[in-house]
């Protein structure tokens, strides 16, 4: 049922572009998912894709203008014109439409909406406008079928299939009083079963009714829907009047933006890249992390610098130098990358934040002491400078506990001043810990020689 | 609608539990989700848990189950007896019920469902359990409803109503022929809509119809949902009979999943951990990767001690010895999370690696050239040791540029030979580039100072 997407049919569909063949095109793109449709136009360049964008039915093409990445996107949509920017937000559902007008220039987008045609989207689309992208109102579409309580089933099934046209999917009817203010669910399924001269008064559910304000954050809605496993949820603005509804697909892009966030963050990247940004964009979001590493790496000179006279007497010191270091950044990113997790997972509701970093610290005494061991041992085996290996293992213990108190901290720290605490899981805490940890070998060091 | 847990809210339960004011331990978690629940059971002691969950009602209490950690959960499970565990997979749905028993030994497995009452309910748990738990068959349940093509409308909406008594959410209809073989989807809203003597044939979707089969992968099944933005996709066996459904909620636990643990292998963690986790396990998770560094920073210092001449000769040498280590590290780090990324999304499908890993180099020269410039200018203000400027700059390009083309050709070549590219992105490719990266550094002076 799914056309496969191979090499050989995009060279395919490339050569009929170029020949014109436009019958074909549409032959071999029928039935084709717009999601897919969109891997296609990505894949392709921008002028191949205006090709067949302008072939397709309006439906599909703005549903597939929706798909593609938000790089390619944009400069797609330079190719258009107005008027074909308007067909397709006429055809895109209230929250699309408002994304995609979201990253036009105020006056154009002024300009569109007065040109769309069904004034009640125009209106609805102006109205989503008004809240921020990363808001629940930002995420929320207007598209959603509601029953007031006061209405006998068959007289909701007349209301909701003409309101249902407008809607791709149902999961369930809000249930609103006469001042639209929400009042429970229900679901397709008690409708469908329910005799016609029943109220809905005496079918839906008031209570463990899930629902999010306008002004609360994406992720807290991603929260509360992954949390009750909710398929969609209503949305209510202050005075708990419905306003509109989120549904999961929406929400399953949040969580995966996030989890690309957090793993950008902790490999040291600063800005959404993909890999179809291009070479500036993508050297452009990996130098501040690069530039910090530097500074850090120059700051690392200056106090080994500070200490040549002890390398000067005993130049093995050196040798280390990378170990201590490469050890006190891994353990540092280990402990900051579980207080990250735990904290997206809100799993420190109830456990005070002395209890986790005392439990940090003591996996970093144990693992501080494995490794110790291990260096001692290895610097007995191999080589005759007793002091040496007691420096390192020594050192290395301390750098470890430090590096793990540290690590579990800066997270906790950076959470509680509201600046995200995936920020610590970068090369910043990788840096911190270079520095100190070579302070912390060369101290030991200075009273291992004395 | 929903309860605020704090901490006093706790503390004001385990003081009824105490005293044995059961009555008041049930008032205080009426209407509670079990998501909630089970929150509160895993910030409670085991005892305190157990005596919570006897009161509740068995259906609230399997749900609240499932909802715990699996770590919190394995220690519970074992303060039940045999009765109280067929009691709670009596309760849950047949695929929550598999994966409880799949946390269980063999012969307590057979045991419990032996003892179970529906029969119905037992075989289609022991036809779940057969399946590998990341394939579709591991993740979906049998709790769905179909209907077959031949019904009228009327006779469907009898059938649903008997099947629908066990399903909790129906999303679809899924339409089948006599022999059970998937045709299409039938939405409950056309359902809802439809004359009484409608034949389902004639008004059920037969195109665009997604499915997974019972052994595709669990990544492989998110990725069609999340792609074609699905709510619920049915499971058919390899004759592409209906045996299952897949629902958005178990999916989003799978995308997180997977996000942890890419974002725990980019941080050095090669074991499921969470902060509730134990000091032994977390410590064992940790452990791994710590001694792989170690194994690195031994072989560094050997490296190191290879040039102990030059080092003699020119101490300052081993001053920017971290600043080296720490940039390979950062730089190699970065084109491997946006590779495993890429891999990820399959950004892949249409563009050749050679490609990719070009564009890496070309970004890594970028980089290369601005820290070679900003350090040599940093050197030349602040050293006089112009041969020493010369040096770093020159072997921290040829630095950069290695660390990224190794950062983007390993996740590739993993992938090439099925392991999981993520493993690229924790120390391993760290640990390389300092070795690497230490040798460039030491060969390119021995150059400069011939």
């Amino acid at each position: 049922m799914k056309k496969e997407l191979t090499k050989e049919f995009l060279e395919r569909l490339q050569l009929m572009l170029e020949t014109g063949n436009n019958t074909s095109v549409l032959e071999e793109l029928e039935n084709i998912h717009p999601a897919d449709i969109a891997d296609i136009l990505t894949s392709l360049s921008v002028d191949e894709s205006k090709q067949i964008f302008d072939l397709l039915d309006d439906e599909v093409s703005a549903d597939a203008l929706m798909e593609l990445d938000e790089d390619y996107r944009e400069r797609f949509i330079k190719t258009l014109s107005t008027e074909e920017i308007v067909e397709q937000v006429d055809n895109l559902e209230t929250d699309d439409a408002a994304d995609l007008l979201g990253e036009l220039e105020e006056d154009e987008k002024d300009e569109i909406i007065a040109k769309l045609e069904d004034q009640e989207h125009a209106s609805e689309i102006t109205d989503l406008l008004k809240y921020d992208e990363d808001t629940a109102g930002g995420l929320m579409h207007k598209e959603f079928v509601r029953a007031k309580a006061y209405w006998a089933v068959d007289r909701c099934v007349v209301e909701l299939r003409r309101q249902a046209e407008e809607v791709d999917r149902i999961h369930s009817i809000y249930v609103v009083d006469k001042d639209d203010v929400l009042l429970g669910i229900l679901s397709l399924k008690a409708l469908l079963f329910a005799d016609a001269k029943t109220l809905i008064d005496d079918i839906y559910m008031r209570e463990k009714v899930h629902y999010v304000k306008t002004h609360e954050d994406n992720e807290e809605v991603a929260n509360v829907m992954e949390k009750y496993d909710l398929v969609a949820i209503p949305v209510v603005d202050r005075q708990t009047k419905l306003v509109g509804r989120i549904t999961i697909d929406d929400v399953v892009d949040v969580i995966k933006e996030e989890a690309e966030k957090d793993f950008q963050m902790a490999s040291g990247i600063s800005e959404n890249v993909e890999t179809s940004s291009g070479v500036l964009k993508n050297t452009r979001s990996r130098l501040p992390w690069i530039l910090i590493g530097l500074a850090g790496g120059v700051a690392a000179s200056q106090i080994i610098k500070g200490y040549e006279g002890q390398i000067d007497m005993n130049p093995a010191l050196a040798f280390f130098i990378p170990l201590i270091v490469a050890t006190a950044g891994n353990v540092g990113v280990q402990s900051s990358a579980i207080i990250v997790q735990g904290l997206a997972s809100k799993d420190f509701q109830f456990t005070s934040i002395f209890k986790q970093v005392g439990k940090e610290t003591l996996v970093g005494m144990l693992v501080g002491l494995i490794c110790s061991i291990i260096i001692f041992g290895i610097s007995y085996a191999f080589m005759d400078d007793i002091k040496l290996g007691i420096t390192i293992s020594i050192s290395l213990f301390i750098v470890v506990v430090f590096a793990a108190i540290l690590g579990a901290m800066v997270p906790l720290l950076l959470d509680r001043v509201k600046i995200d605490p995936a920020l610590a899981t970068g090369p910043f805490i990788t840096t911190a810990n270079d520095i100190i940890g070579l302070t912390i070998y060369f101290v030991v060091a200075y009273f291992v020689y004395l």
